[in-house]
């Protein structure tokens, strides 16, 4: 009797543990998948100003000034929520970035400062401002990639 | 010498066509990993709350303003800008939202005007006022994906 109690005990102990890790890695993977969506918002925005900028499209003020103001609303997102300790996964993270949390969290203020700067010299319609401040916006996004992504 | 240059213009015409088709696919590709990407940020910020409104996590003002202001933030993108004409491609888009694209787009606002509704009801910490707004931004959220989302 006190085998079989036992027994159960364990049983539940382990369901237990695998419901509970279960949902950890639903948890996880739903972060990672938050990060990720959010940084593919930032490319939509992105891609035009950087075509524009090295002239592989022609300039467009208007069009530049709506993407500079889709990527200052998107990175209003707090992407740093997507990045639960050690949470790598499947993705392109560095363990590196919760070593250097607050180096992590600086390099995406400057982004954020920096999309917000685009997004008033954009209202100016001032071409050689706005190709400069894209140039400073993606060197903020460079600068946290270097450090903290593998790019697969 | 007529025949070998009509071969050389069909092929031409042909990579032309072929290069053209793997542009629009690249293209509408990205606008559907955009549209993808800006429901995951809402998913992100509306399961929390509706873990809340349903009891199946304890209710936390703070954390429920948070994630009002989350989504609010999320809204103020322009989904409907990765809705390109037809392009249903792998999702799980129906076709009738470019039948229907001022019912799509009012159905957008409606989104949006309720995820403000929700933000400032938020910042006033009433539990009951909360829900209730919670309530009607997945009316929402429902009310466009019944009519236009093929769930997969």
């Amino acid at each position: 009797m006190k085998k079989h109690f036992t027994q159960i005990t364990l049983l539940s102990g382990l369901l237990v543990l695998a419901t509970t890790s279960g949902r950890a890695a639903d948890s996880t993977q739903g972060a990672i998948d938050f990060r990720e969506s959010v940084m593919t918002t930032f490319k939509w925005y992105v891609q035009p100003m950087g075509a524009m900028t090295k002239g592989k499209i022609p300039f467009d003020a208007a069009w530049f000034k709506s993407r500079a103001d889709g990527l200052a609303s998107a990175t209003r997102l707090d992407v740093s929520e997507g990045f639960p300790q050690g949470s790598v996964g499947e993705s392109e993270a560095k363990p590196e970035i919760w070593d250097n949390w607050d180096d992590f969290l600086s390099k995406y203020q400057r982004l954020q400062d920096e999309a917000i700067k685009l997004q008033q010299v954009a209202a100016t319609g001032d071409e050689a401002a706005m190709k400069e401040q894209f140039g400073k916006t993606a060197q903020a996004c460079g600068g946290c990639h270097k450090k903290f992504r593998n790019k697969k």
